[in-house]
């Protein structure tokens, strides 16, 4: 991979999409983009066990390698990088990266080392394949701020590309572990989205208060009874500190258990416009 | 800097020797090393705030680049890199790397963070430069090792290359901080290698218990006043285990205070053999 790799570098622009696999619209729009934007296509399957808690779906997250290879083809991949858990970590391996400041709050609370795991294994992906540019949805927006703090603070002279996030019909924000949720429960799921829907409204109303604001939502959620909340947060979309008053660019944060599945959202809001970009 | 080693790096070999400026003869055989070993050698002087502790050296560790510039250009080398601290660590700057298992113990324990700060200097300056090898001293052999074992780790391919230490005539191991020795004080510092020399004759003449070992070359360095031990210790050359049994190659490591100055030196000791490498 680094071989080939390293000869199409010289070639033209080279865009690199990890992803974790069992590939669903957000990922093909990732590759569609790149698509667009390079010579050479390359795509990443890896299920990161480094970004993965004691207690978390790493054994039965979904995988399959068939269909993905498939839509990957029909994406216009050049190539497809799965590499083994025990290539990327093998014996002895000891080194990590973490982004101190922004991992803290929101996911890096509630699922400590995350993104230590996520700042590693996309450092090992980027050092493999070299890419001029690489691709990330911004459902996972802080996952999108501590890469692109991680390659600027290393001076790893790559783009960090941050795209929309698509939505299944009726906004579900599209994630490989939707598929674990029943109908009912993909029903309920959608109070997420009407949450943020609702924050959009808002604050196009003159809403600025983050407090009279998260309240609000939270009330919404909680009429649900299949979703857990766990967090709420209007946080600075730059800086990722906590926000009081929405007086410049934020980011509103969603976490909760739907069932057993913890699914994550988000919008941007900014104070003066009427509707959020992510 | 980024832009003149790609286009070397397209044309040969490509090194770079790290240093922290204050040049003497044991950066000297290093640049010499990489001159022969490249078509092109960067050497880069940058006194790294990030690997010193609050109470240490880093404002009066001595700084020479006058000097400095002129030996690299004596010794061949092509380019200097110079950076500033805050081009280094601007404003917000917040991603380390961390060699968490050989990063413990011998100077790690004396120097907390220190090799956190080492690991992520060593690791911007690859990517800056982005060479095909890299060249240490092996007076920090704790430090070649993390450096080595985080090229591996994160997939850098890297050639990670450590040269033997010189010493000054009388034996002490070269270093910058040799400067600040007051004449006794560099008398006594000698004992040092006194104490590794005595190691490599005691195995060579048969010892292989690691506590008789250090026991006796703790005794030697206790009669020198001017010399407070910080650690000794016998560790395994590769994965820097402690070690009670020399049964396989062993790394003698010594840190001590002579004076207010701390100094560190290493043998290697092989059963069966009769000399130190280090």
């Amino acid at each position: 991979m680094r071989t080939r790799c390293r000869a199409w570098r010289r070639e033209g622009r080279l865009a690199l999409v990890p992803t974790m696999g069992y590939l669903h619209a957000g990922h093909l729009s990732l590759l569609e983009w790149g698509r667009g934007q390079a010579d050479r296509l390359v795509a990443s399957i890896f299920v990161n066990p480094a970004q993965f808690g004691p207690s978390e779906d790493l054994a039965r997250y979904p995988r399959d390698l068939e269909r993905d290879a498939a839509l990957c083809e029909k994406a216009g991949v050049d190539a497809l990088f799965c590499p083994e858990a025990e290539e990327m970590y093998p014996a002895g391996y000891q080194t990590w990266v973490e982004v101190t400041e922004l991992s803290q709050g929101l996911c890096g609370a509630s699922r400590p080392g995350h993104f230590r795991g996520v700042a590693t294994v996309v450092l090992k992906l980027l050092n493999i394949v070299r890419p001029h540019l690489a691709v990330f949805g911004l459902k996972d927006y802080q996952q999108y701020l501590v890469i692109r703090r991680m390659a600027a603070d290393l001076d790893l002279g790559v783009e960090i590309v941050g795209r929309p996030t698509v939505r299944e019909e009726g906004g579900l924000a599209m994630s490989s572990r939707n598929t674990y949720l029943s109908p009912e429960e993909r029903q309920e799921a959608l109070v997420l989205r009407e949450a943020l829907r609702e924050a959009e409204r808002l604050v196009a109303a003159g809403e600025r208060d983050a407090a009279s604001l998260t309240t609000r939502l939270k009330g919404l959620i909680a009429a649900r009874h299949r979703v857990r909340l766990d967090y709420l947060e209007l946080r600075d979309a730059g800086s990722l500190e906590a926000v009081s008053c929405l007086d410049a660019p934020a980011v509103l944060a969603v976490a909760a258990r739907v069932g057993a599945t913890r699914l994550i959202d988000n919008t941007l809001l900014v104070p003066g416009s009427a509707a959020g970009k992510a």
